[in-house]
């Protein structure tokens, strides 16, 4: 046993050396149907107009605005996908429904509250106005337009307006494939009997969580075995098909830390420690052909902040996001926060809305076991390294979680 | 054709009038996981205590604190997942590992920085407090203590949390099963040629999307024939395995419109029209069994503004949140919003941070067609029906759909 032989790098350049060895993964083209939440890795032009036709608003009759105030004779029907094959002429008029085509010859669109029908004849208003209750072609999408951007997050509009474009399917970052492992002879599985001094492995159900909420597709080799060789030959195999190794526990000082003696050997050791509370133990390595390791603490708190601060911001970029950071809001603290001498420290608070303004209430003890810090948690507020702290009522720029 | 026989009913109104029909679905027992982003159907109460055991909170030395300034004789080792077996007697230390059990005897741990080692004596500092660097028994979570309440749903916190305390499944209300399909002669299937009047089905991958983002276990039908025998065999079918059924397009007044009749004749349609801009043809019926059916209109815009404003609210309800809506926050509006005379109108906007402020941009014409003003769109401003409307500078509460 001895104290840790590497450096205390500050939080926030720990986080940057973390994005700087981070690289966007390649595209690759999936169906709309698996397109939900993922990045768009190319521009997406319109390749026709959006309406392609001019096409009814509203139901009611197609005409020409020059026959204002007439009894127009009906002389056919244009229903959405069954459009009116002829030309509309002088004094005639169509049946028009939502979304049919409105008719050659026609330049307007009269809705049925506004006529009156009698037989095969429709009598119009005296006020009508041509271009009126119609979607002109073009109008809401001009072809060749660019309509989405590189970077942006498909949502349900967006995957909307790429399927009336006919694109069935988009071109998208890959999702990072993560290997999630816990260590520590401490462990026991979930369900099973605790032994004396055995603990739960839970930083495995919560870092899985996490990971996916954070886009990852994961897969999980559940507890490491404490074993030098056998660790290795694991996570080497494991690593061929995945693009981040993410283990909890193990990265303390302890003489039976097996985790960071794996990284060193398999690739380069960036970080080993962080000036960061919770999180102190984090580690960060790259591995050959760009891969990433992260070493996360074995407290649950810890584990859950620094994935936080390293972690998500790194799995965002991989998958191609322009933001890769959670937003921020001015948060007026309800409470004094004391600061650490020497680390940047990340408090959980949740949020009330007191007037126009969120105020942010503290969970309780932050102590790093204490997973009851980060129930409900709805913003982390980082406070700098210091003897000063923050007082109650100052407005703080929180890292938002959810909104009260 | 005719005009619709519905009444306008007020958007609050039809809003209230949803989740009064709707009930929480049951609860399900499911693996942890299985469980994130699901709700939990009962509160969670500790078995044990957290942590179980006296547990150290660093590398060091277990000591007693009646020692202080004295060389001990190292008479063993804790580390995680293996205790020290005996007692600590006065003038002994033992080795310890974070997480290791402290030894019984032990009353407080000294950190590996704070000793000097000299083969197995180690010399402990004269300022020894009893009490220091370990983690005491209950001291995150007392046994019999409430932890989790019935409501919350399960983030990566609260799966941790319920393994920590031995939970391998946990109580979650059931998602509700949502059958989607699209209805409308005009349809093609994306990624085949439209033929003259005829549109891709785009609103079944937007919702799609928006349903399963709000916790939906989606099956889709597809385009629904147009024939009515054929439409009610198939939807009388889907239903059987599902609690909710979702159609876009087909319930505008027009002849061809075979949803509404479909609606009426299996159960009872509260909703038939709404005040509400987009998204007036809005349906809703219940069916039997308590089962829901949401008619949205055919037009992109109005079918996602509808989907926010009713199903996605009623599919939280099914599922068991607390929390129904969407959370908001002040907005100052960038732009002068038109009221429309009698209906209440969700504008689309974008959001940016001015000062300590949320601007709110409009993302241009709102054309119920143009799903280019809901890309992108961060949140959703309510004008009020009049002829009034919102003057730019103008701070109003607004829907967050995501931050900036």
């Amino acid at each position: 046993m001895r104290a840790s032989t590497y450096p205390l790098v500050d939080a926030e350049e720990a986080a940057a050396l973390v994005l700087e060895r981070t690289h966007v993964l390649p595209p690759e083209r999936v169906a709309l149907g698996e397109a939900a939440g993922r990045v768009l890795a190319q521009d997406m032009r319109a390749p026709s107009a959006l309406p392609a036709f001019p096409s009814s608003a509203v139901d009611g009759f197609a005409a020409r605005a020059a026959d204002a105030g007439r009894s127009l004779r009906i002389v056919g029907e244009s229903a959405a996908g069954r459009p009116f094959a002829g030309r509309l002429e002088l004094g005639t008029a169509a049946r028009i429904l939502t979304g049919g085509a409105v008719p050659e010859g026609a330049d307007t669109v009269v809705m049925v509250e506004d006529v009156s029908v009698a037989g095969e004849v429709v009598t119009v208003p005296s006020n009508l106005q041509p271009g009126t209750n119609f979607h002109r072609p073009g109008a809401d999408v001009r072809a060749g337009e660019l309509v989405l951007s590189a970077g942006i997050q498909l949502g349900a509009a967006e995957l909307g307006l790429a399927a009336a474009l006919g694109f069935a399917n988009v071109e998208v970052y890959m999702r990072p494939r993560v290997v999630l492992m816990s260590t520590g002879d401490e462990l026991v599985e979930v369900g099973k009997e605790s032994g004396p001094g055995q603990i739960v492995d839970s930083n495995r159900w919560a870092l899985l969580a996490a990971l996916r909420e954070a886009g990852a597709d994961v897969s999980s080799l559940g507890i490491a075995p404490d074993e030098r060789e056998a660790l290795r030959t694991m996570v080497v195999g494991a690593l061929e098909a995945a693009d981040v190794l993410v283990t909890s526990g193990g990265v303390s000082v302890g003489t039976h830390d097996l985790v960071k003696p794996l990284l060193e050997s398999l690739g380069n050791v960036h970080v080993g420690r962080v000036k960061l509370k919770p999180g102190k133990p984090f580690t960060f390595a790259t591995l050959p052909h760009g891969k990433l390791a992260f070493g996360l603490p074995g407290f649950p708190v810890s584990s859950l902040v620094t994935f936080e601060v390293f972690v998500r911001p790194a799995l965002r970029k991989l998958q191609g996001f322009s933001k890769l950071q959670r937003p921020t809001l001015p948060v007026r603290l309800g409470y004094d926060a004391r600061a650490t001498a020497d680390r940047t420290e990340y408090q959980r608070v949740t949020l009330v809305r007191e007037g126009s303004e969120l105020v942010g209430r503290t969970t309780g003890s932050q102590s790093s076991s204490r997973l009851l810090s980060l129930v409900g948690a709805q913003a982390l507020v980082r406070i700098a390294p210091g003897d000063v702290g923050v007082k109650a009522g100052t407005v703080v720029e929180a890292m938002i979680l959810s909104l009260p």
